[in-house]
C-alpha cells in the first residue's frame, strides 16, 4: 500500500510524546479513537502510524507518520490536492507545538500533480535569458491608470527586462480595470517588441473568486499573453492548482501573499471571517478536547459568531473537537443555549450507537428551555 | 472616502515600531517607498495609514492602520473576497512578529459579503431546535463503505440529533465515492423522518477542486440535501464564499482545517508545494529586504524549488521584497544563474526610470555566463 511521510516537529514534554504522536496519527486519517476502528480495512488500509519519534532538543521532537495516500485520491485513480493537504495538516495545523516540514511522497504521487509546465528551462527558452539569471520588474504603485501602468511596462520591456508582472495588489479596481489594464500591457510589450526585436513576458495579476478568475485566464489566452501572477495560499492551493492544469497555458509565478495567515487571530478568522463569508454554523475545537484551545478563546470564537451586527445574521458556534456526552451539562453551562454540540467519536465508541445517542439528544433536551443565551446574539 | 480600521499586534523594539508601523502600512496598499508615490490620487486616496500605536507590553504594541476600501473593489461596486484579504493580510503575513487581531469595517462592507443566509435562527427553524442547544454527529471514521456510514447515519437521525456531517475526511475516495455517500446517507435521513416524524440535516464533506465543487453542490441541490460542510482555509476563503453565494441554497458549516497553515514550514509550502502544483517560478522575500527571512531559508526556499525531482520540473526562486539594482552582485553570488532578480521600488524610485532598468539588465547581463548553478536543479 502507498505511504506518504510526513515529518512534523512537535514541542511537547517528554512524558507526553508517545500519547501525542499517536493522537497526531489518529487526528490526520481516520479522526476517532483506535478502539473506534473495528473494521479491518480501515485499520489496515486507512488508519496513520508513527513511524518514528526523535528527541532534537529540549522538549522538541522530530515525528515522522506514515499516511495512507489512499484516503488523498477521488475515485481509484486521481490524487485530490485539497483532499492531500486536508491529510497532510488539516486539523493538525490547528495545534501552535506542530509544524509540518517535510514530506516524502510515494512513486508518482506528486508527478501526478505534473509540476511546473516550463519551469527554469521552459522560461529561459521564452526569454531568451541564457547563463545568467533572468529579471523581473513590477508595475505599480497601485492606484494609477492604466496608461501610466502601460508607459513604465514600456520603459521596462524596451530596456530589457525578462518578466514584467503586475504587482500583486493590482486587481480589478476602478482606477486600473483588469481587461484594459492587460490589453494596454501588452500592446506596450508588443510595442517594445518591435523596436528591439525582443519580447518581454507580461504577468498580470490574476485575483477574485473562482468564475472571475477562470475568465480572466480566458482573457490571457485570448490576448496572448506571455505569463501570469498568482497567490497560490490567497486563492487556496486547490484552485491554483485547476487554474494552472485547465485554464491556463503559459508560465505561471507564484506569489507568497496570505501564505503566514495562521497568525490571524482565531476568533477572528474562523468567528468573524468565516460568518461574514457566510458560514451558518463555525466548528472549531473546544477547551479541554483535542487541542489545546484556551478557555478564553472558545469564548472569544463564541462571541464573533454571535455578536450584534448589523445586517449580518448570527452563526452557530459549533464547539468540537473530542467532546464527550458526559461533558454536554458543562458545554451548555459555557455556551448556554445559542450553539450547537458536536459528538464525533463519543458516539461511535459506545457498544450502542442508538443509546449513547439517544442520552446526548436527552442531555441537551434537558437543557433548561427558559435559560439565558450565554453570548449576546442578533445584529450589530 | 471609505477606509477599514485593521487591528494589529506587533512585536517590535521601541525604537524601530514608528518606522515598522509606517513600512505596514505601505506594504498593505502601495508597496513601495512613500517617495516612489508621485500621484496626488494615489497619496490621497490609496496609500495606508498609520492611525494608533500603542505600547501594551515589554517589546509588543498594538497598531491600528486605516487602508482604503477602494484597493479591495472590483469595478466601482462589489467588494472582492481575495482582494479585501489580499490588502488586510498579504504580505504583512509573512512577518513572523505580526498578527492581525481586529478589522472594522466601513459601513455596508461586510454586509454586501452577506454573512450567512440562515445563520442561527434558520438552522432553530429548520430543524425545530429551540430553546436548547442544537445536536450534531459525525460519519465517521473514512474508509468505512457507504452502507455502513448509512447505516451510522440512519441511527443517529433515529435518535434525535439535528445536525448530521461527514466527517471532513471523507472526500471522494473509493470505499465512499461522494455521490454515492450522499444519495445513501439522504435515504436514511428520509428513512427516519417518515418513522419519527422529524428530519434531520445531512451535511455532507465537500472537498476537491472549484469545478468538481460546483457539481457537488449541484448534486446537493437535485437531491434535497440539508445542509453543507466546507473547511474555508482549505479550499480558500474565496471560493467558500463563491460557493455560498452563488452553488448552495442550504445552511453551511465551516470548518477549521488547514487553518493553521503558516505552520507549514516556508521552503516546504513556497517551494516543494507551489511548485509541485505547478508554479513555474516562486516569489519570497530576500534575506536583509522588507522581511526578516534569514539567509539560510532563502537558501532552503532556492533549494526546494530547483532539486532535482523526477518528473517534476525545476521551478524558478525569484528573490524580492525590497531589492536594490546594488544588491545583485550579492544576489548573483548568493543564487548563482538559476535565479529571476525581481526589482520593485528600487526601480521605480529612480528619477530617470529607463536609464536605472538599463542598470539593473546591464548588472545582470555581466554575470559569468559559465558561472555554476548555486543549487542542484533538474529532476530528482
Amino acid at each position: 500500500m502507498q505511504r506518504l511521510k510526513a515529518h512534523y516537529r512537535v514541542r511537547c514534554a517528554a512524558r507526553d510524546i508517545e500519547a501525542f504522536a499517536q493522537s497526531i496519527a489518529l487526528e490526520q486519517s481516520v479522526e476517532v479513537p483506535m478502539e473506534v476502528v473495528r473494521d479491518a480495512f480501515v485499520r489496515e488500509r486507512i488508519v496513520g502510524t508513527v513511524e518514528f519519534i526523535k528527541n532534537i532538543s529540549e522538549g522538541e521532537y522530530a515525528l515522522t507518520l506514515a499516511l495512507s495516500a489512499e484516503t488523498m485520491r477521488a475515485g481509484t485513480n486521481g490524487v485530490d490536492v485539497a483532499q492531500t493537504f486536508n491529510m497532510l495538516f488539516g486539523n493538525t495545523s490547528m495545534h501552535a507545538t506542530v509544524e509540518l516540514v517535510d514530506v516524502e511522497f510515494p512513486e508518482g504521487f506528486a508527478q501526478s500533480f505534473g509540476g511546473p509546465r516550463f519551469g527554469l528551462d521552459g522560461l529561459r527558452e521564452l526569454t531568451g535569458a541564457q547563463g545568467r539569471p533572468l529579471t523581473c520588474a513590477a508595475l505599480k504603485p497601485q492606484g494609477l491608470p492604466v496608461a501610466k501602468l502601460a508607459e513604465i511596462c514600456l520603459t521596462f520591456a524596451r530596456n530589457g527586462i525578462d518578466v514584467i508582472k503586475d504587482d500583486h495588489g493590482l486587481a480589478d479596481q476602478h482606477y486600473s480595470p483588469f481587461d484594459e489594464r492587460v490589453r494596454a500591457c501588452q500592446r506596450a510589450i508588443e510595442q517594445a517588441a518591435r523596436e528591439t526585436g525582443r519580447r518581454a513576458l507580461y504577468a498580470p495579476s490574476l485575483v477574485g473568486p473562482a468564475s472571475k478568475l477562470f475568465k480572466q485566464a480566458k482573457l490571457l489566452r485570448e490576448e496572448g499573453i506571455g505569463a501570469a501572477l498568482l497567490a497560490p495560499s490567497l486563492i487556496g492551493l486547490p484552485l491554483f492548482h485547476e487554474l494552472v492544469t485547465e485554464h491556463l497555458n503559459v508560465p505561471v509565478l507564484a506569489h507568497p501573499s496570505f501564505s503566514g495567515a495562521a497568525r490571524i487571530a482565531q476568533p477572528l478568522l474562523m468567528g468573524r471571517f468565516f460568518r461574514m463569508l457566510g458560514a451558518d454554523a463555525v466548528i472549531y475545537p473546544h477547551y479541554a478536547g483535542r487541542f489545546a484551545y484556551p478557555e478564553a478563546l472558545c469564548a472569544d470564537i463564541a462571541r464573533e459568531c454571535l455578536a450584534p451586527w448589523t445586517g449580518i445574521k448570527a452563526a452557530v458556534p459549533v464547539p468540537a473537537g473530542g467532546m464527550t456526552v458526559e461533558r454536554v451539562p458543562e458545554l451548555i453551562d459555557f455556551y448556554g443555549r445559542d450553539a450547537m454540540l458536536l459528538m464525533g467519536g463519543s458516539l461511535l465508541r459506545a457498544d450502542d450507537l442508538a443509546e449513547r445517542t439517544r442520552q446526548f439528544v436527552d442531555s441537551v433536551a434537558a437543557a433548561p428551555k427558559s435559560g439565558p443565551a450565554r453570548y449576546a446574539t442578533g445584529t450589530r
